[in-house]
């Protein structure tokens, strides 16, 4: 079928298991052909095809709570929800949201980016039901890489003893964005391969059969487990969380999958039902990727599967460029060990952990973990290389405070996917980090406007004794192998285009440097250019200079505002009760929108356009 | 023996087990006759004597590292490394610390306050120690409330699958600070009560004797284990984590204590030796507490236990005064649940909890899931109340982003402990919430000067739509409940003593308000006031109004200087071109210790006096 007609789930409750296949099959064919254009998670949505049409077939959404945790893999039920007509939208600007979204569809009960929220957001749900008594279901779907983080725990924790009714889908697909890590991987393992939930099924018919009403439903159910105790419920995990577990299930087979969901439908209290998906199911390129790399991709030929994007001559990632870097600074200086939360292949740390693999540590996702072990690491005279996307950043914020900079501890963060981020949208624009590490004491942060900046700086990181944070954005930089390090200075500054005749001063940070100096070198405008690449501690002598010459500055920020550059600037300003004329460009106080680089900037005010018509009232 | 004599741990060693336990009941003489003066967390060290004692005497600290998880029950570590001369300064200026401090003592290995960091630091220990090839146990000790906390858990999840040498003593007291939640905790439970460590003693034993080497007495362990495999080795959770187990035993026999340590010590590979404890073993009156209230004490009566500090008449202590009042919210609005992570009792909540069970949730130690499920809640029309200590909301800090910021959801936040909390120092002042949170967009941020004031600031968090914190700090205030709610408007300050001829303002929060205010009037001092009971948004009515009078200003801010009231205010001031004299008073960018309020406001530049110097050069 034409999936761009779908306007409901509601078509799939009289659907023939045969007829479900066949729309399964017609999904992946719309899911490649429609991403290879736009861009896309793909292998995480090929895995739930069967799993999310067995979900809309046996439940009754929107009145029905389906939760996907961190929602990349909520494609196909953006298409079984009438979203299919927009995939040519797919994450871009005013387009419809990589993930789910409260606003686009009243199908989408939850929204996340960050893994590991829809547990806990789902038991809110399902308390908030009863004492409302009110009366649906809530399903939050959760990977096993999602489902080990620590905050899925604590979920667990009080699921367990709050005892509401809950179905939890566990989308067991062996991997997170790549292989999982830790130790509870074998344990799920060991379920995956426990007696299947299919060869229960004669059995469960039979007791389905003989009663009509839900809560007999339940009983059988409890009758089989109880005979197979043995043999099928070993509920690993869950049965220490105290929750019932069904499974594992087939989760390419309609079926089973709706023979099981049915069950847990009728289920009284909490119930896991543990699903076995194959990432990238169905699409060659994809199915056997163990390394991630076909989780989010850009546009490809679906018929070859080769990326249709490429990384300019000369230049390499961001990502790839600090952990080139690091690697290097590792193979002189032993103690260096990089740690990643679940992130080799989005930081490019494959080469790291390939060369030094007894120094190299996955934590899966666990960011807090992640950072402290990062200070147990530093504080026996290690120097962790800890690598974290800024926006995930944030989950350790307390142990990067209470652990690292508490304690004064020599290690080196390595702030990936720093400010906007484009298609991915408002949970991953990694904009927030300048403000909250700014007001920590002992810290040192900063942030490299090109290549070879960001080799010297990474090589001055590792040769002081403090915590050292360098953030980097996403996209690509010119690179080439520095042959010898310049140290740079913690806390300075550098001026381009200085001259006692220009009209004001353009303080900026990162790739924004060179992209403003060449604008004003080519268009031959008086404008002073500064690098601001620490924001902490700052160049007063640099401030000192600036007020003296008494010329209007403008400090261009590609973060949010508040507790940016600029207040740094401002506060430093007013301490010294020096009066400068200070005009600020940032990220106002909102959440900034998913969509291309160049159109987000433009929304949030922060393009290079607002800039220049600022320097021209100026100059 | 008088234990102020002890220099060193190495006296153990050749201690008799009757001696150790002579040695445990001097020990906890000398705990209550010395935190009976000072004050002290007493029943959680009480509970770990007879532990404590046994590690020292098993192990060969400073060489050996063992970390206490928070640290507070680290004050029998303390006494046994030479510090028990130094218990009458326990937790004041200057004196010992009520945590492990690397600066105080070289036997104190790792520092904490936060829960749930000792494991993923030990972690980082064990494998630097490998690294570098050398030779000591690494022995984090962690409480059962701390051990379910999802960064635990997190940590546990590497800990079994990268196989390090690592004695994880669980100190199993059935409690966190009040009583234990969630479903581990039943597992826990039946690990509990499981067929005894002590029963197996024989069989150990003559598999020991018969093994002088280390290696053996693993291989013996296994093959005990495997013989009681069924009734014994339930290792419940942490077989879950691949972890070997042993256990459980009781924690006040020392001669079993020595015994399985020694075991634990020749394992390979991580270990969890599960103790059995009783919170404040000993003394009668902590030893039935189970609400909490003997876990951190004032000084008291040894004889009776009774309390020898008192809240003055007509005051209560802000936390009460805040649940007094959301108690009476719940009553009229039924939507209103309760929301708290393991901090009933320091929150005073005990009452909300039992007029309100049904809608109210003690999480455990689990702020992140807390966050969340309050954003699960408010999605579902509930109106929840997350009460939070300011340092542990640190925590929460992508929750409250993510989760309820960026969806704009109508969570109360009512942030407890806010400001320098005193004795318990640098991990437990709430200096830092102001500044994270007033970078989040939607978010409205406040503070109350007094009861009155609290009371209708809440009342008005729960009549309007966006996430509302409230912060107020440790300490009493004057309370009578107000008969009639007064909203107020949002982003709106107050100016007291506002005269044409005042000489400069000064802007200031919370309880400071009438503090200023009152040694202003009593000095007759040409001096406003202005109550900045919203840090976001700020009054920038008011704001324009004093840039009109252009008379100086002096922020007062009692929490860090960066990020802070005066930043946003400069911040206003910068973005309107508005030039007027600021003066900030703030914590400058540095840790505090711990030590009474008035010694360690003074060293932090934040005491009434340095206000009244600057006042005195600017009148």
């Amino acid at each position: 079928m034409d999936v761009k007609e779908i306007k409901d789930p509601s078509f799939l409750k009289n659907m023939s298991s045969k007829e479900c296949a066949q729309l399964a099959q017609d999904i992946r064919g719309f899911l490649v052909d429609s991403i290879s254009k736009t861009g896309g998670h793909l292998s995480s949505n090929l895995g739930v095809v069967e799993l999310t049409i067995a979900l809309h077939k046996v439940f009754d959404s929107p009145n029905d709570k389906i939760l996907f945790d961190v929602g990349h893999q909520s494609y196909v039920h953006k298409i079984l929800t009438g979203r299919a007509k927009d995939f040519a939208t797919l994450r871009q600007y005013k387009g419809i949201s990589g993930f789910q979204k409260l606003e686009e569809s009243e199908y989408d009960c939850w929204e996340a980016g960050h893994s590991s929220t829809a547990l806990s957001a789902a038991l809110g749900m399902a308390i908030a039901r009863d004492l409302n008594h009110e009366n649906y279901h809530v399903i939050p779907v959760v990977g096993d890489g999602s489902i080990a983080s620590g905050m899925s725990l604590e979920a667990l924790n009080q699921i367990g003893s709050e005892k509401k009714n809950l179905i939890i889908i566990f989308n067991d697909n062996n991997m997170s964005i790549s292989q999982n890590v830790g130790a509870l991987t074998q344990g799920f393992s060991r379920l995956r391969t426990s007696k299947p939930y299919n060869s229960l099924k004669s059995d469960m018919k039979n007791i389905l059969n003989k009663n009509d009403i839900g809560k007999s439903v339940l009983a059988g159910m409890s009758a089989v487990k109880e005979k197979f105790k043995e043999s099928v419920v070993d509920s690993g995990l869950f049965g220490e969380f105290g929750l019932e577990y069904l499974g594992p299930v087939d989760g390419h087979n309609i079926k089973d999958l709706v023979h099981i969901l049915t069950a847990a439908k009728d289920h009284d209290g909490p119930v896991v039902v543990h699903v076995l998906t194959r990432k990238g199911k169905g699409y060659f390129p994809c199915e056997n990727d163990s390394s991630g790399s076909w989780h989010g991709v850009g546009p490809f030929d679906p018929q070859t599967g080769k990326s249709l994007s490429s990384v300019p001559q000369g230049k390499l990632s961001w990502s790839e460029i600090v952990s080139e870097t690091v690697c290097r600074i590792a193979k002189t200086n032993e103690d260096v060990v990089a740690i990643t939360p679940a992130m080799i292949c989005g930081s490019k740390l494959e080469k790291f952990f390939a060369a030094y693999p007894t120094r190299s540590f996955d934590c899966g996702i666990a960011e807090e973990h992640a950072a402290t072990l990062a200070a147990g690491l530093a504080l026996s005279g290690k120097r962790p290389f800890l690598c974290i996307y800024s926006s995930f950043l944030q989950r350790a914020y307390d142990q990067i405070n209470h652990d690292i900079c508490r304690m004064d501890l020599p290690v080196v963060i390595g702030i990936d996917r720093a400010g906007l981020v484009g298609e991915d949208g408002a949970t991953h624009h990694g904009v927030f980090d300048i403000s909250i590490l700014k007001g920590l004491p002992n810290i040192i942060l900063c942030q490299p406007k090109d290549g070879e900046e960001a080799q010297n700086l990474l090589a001055t990181a590792f040769m002081q004794k403090h915590p050292f944070a360098i953030r980097y954005p996403r996209g690509n930089e010119v690179y080439s192998a520095i042959t010898a390090v310049n140290p740079i200075e913690i806390g300075t500054w550098t001026i381009y285009n200085q001259s006692a005749t220009a009209k004001c001063t353009v303080l900026t940070y990162g790739p924004e440097v060179d992209k403003v100096l060449s604008k004003v070198l080519s268009n031959n405008l008086p404008v002073q250019v500064v690098n601001c690449r620490f924001f902490k501690p700052i160049d007063s002598k640099m401030l000192q200079q600036l007020s003296l010459e008494n010329k209007p500055c403008i400090i261009y920020e590609t973060d949010m505002l508040e507790g940016g550059l600029g207040t740094s600037i401002i506060e430093w300003l007013c301490d010294h009760q020096i009066m400068l004329k200070v005009h600020r460009i940032g990220i106002q106080d909102k959440y900034i929108t998913h969509g291309a680089m160049n159109q987000i900037r433009k929304e949030a005010g922060i393009d290079i356009e607002t800039l220049f018509n600022k320097i021209n009232e100026l100059i």
